[in-house]
């Protein structure tokens, strides 16, 4: 088990991992903070939890966060399906770097530049994180059928 | 290959993995049944199908188990990517059973509470998960990096 | 490394993983050629990129897509979690193939019937991608456990 995780090809998908999950986990808790500071809820519950008339309504800033998970998970489950994979191809480290810090870099580019609602920024961090998972996958698909 | 599995850790994370899988495959079953039950549906050739008027509407209980299969989403993918980091960083047998055997638990009974609007029950089974998931990132890049 | 990958389970389940990382990402592309066809955007950022008047509005065509793409993230992220577990416990030829094979394949037989309005056919190849997944979960079960 050691073994695996001494790799540099393996550490660096773990790091780039690590700080994928960690992006998207802060999605969710910029999510929460917003509902507690415009208290805006989904649930009928939730405002009663909070003592509040009220019910559920669309807000645009809860909407704004909404999408920056939601691309999140969109963008993180195809770098979980190929990560790995492409680890375990043994890429060269420049193809490492590219991958395992551009990905995770990316992301936290596009979180940012869509709170800010900043164009083009957002589309080009998408771009390129989007560019990466095809390169890893395309890069995979080679290393394994050839 | 058998030697993976055979390890106590990698088979803790298999194990949580599975139960984390079915518990949001069921979340997709639970959504499915209220629609045929309330003959609700997202799409105009679903209705079609039940040979119904009718077109997609919001519907208050489908609209919760929908946002219970979110939130499976937004806790399964950092849980997706960092698992197995996780297990790979052989950690101690406590550490293996407070996240491998939490983590699901806590999201049955984030799920479980969501459905019957169990406040603030549901709030803190979603931040066990989440707890744990940040948890498990930061013993494994601490174990990475040092 | 190279070890794992040789293995034929190991390549099975990097193969499958690729084609739905693939699979998935496309439905994102089918959205935004959508969104960029009929100009309608998810933000007023958007609008403002494409110097156009307008705001953000409920597609038909642009929810169906986006339906798509959310039911593969409901099916991948379960895939994701059990893939590897199940290709470690090193399952028959014809197991690695229905799953391996078999999954992808209804993913993408999904998307087609779901992008043209099919019925019954999008809930068949739903199915089938279902019920590999709870196969897969249940094989792995049993052979971890017993």
């Amino acid at each position: 088990m050691d073994g695996l995780l001494s790799q540099p090809g393996l550490q660096a998908w773990a790091l780039a991992s690590i700080v994928v999950a960690l992006k998207t986990l802060s999605a969710g808790i910029h999510t929460s903070r917003i509902r507690m500071g415009k208290k805006v809820f989904s649930s009928p519950e939730d405002y009663a939890m909070q003592k509040l008339e009220g019910s559920p309504t669309h807000d645009q800033d809860v909407e704004r966060t909404r999408r920056i998970h939601q691309n999140d998970l969109e963008a993180g489950l195809p770098f979980a399906l190929v990560g790995l994979v492409y680890a375990l191809t043994v890429p060269s480290t420049l193809g490492l770097w590219i991958c395992f810090a551009g990905f995770p870099l990316a992301r936290i580019g596009h979180g940012i530049s869509y709170a800010k609602g900043l164009m083009p920024q957002r589309t080009i961090f998408w771009a390129v994180g989007f560019v990466i998972v095809v390169w890893m996958s395309a890069s995979s698909l080679l290393s394994i059928l050839f």
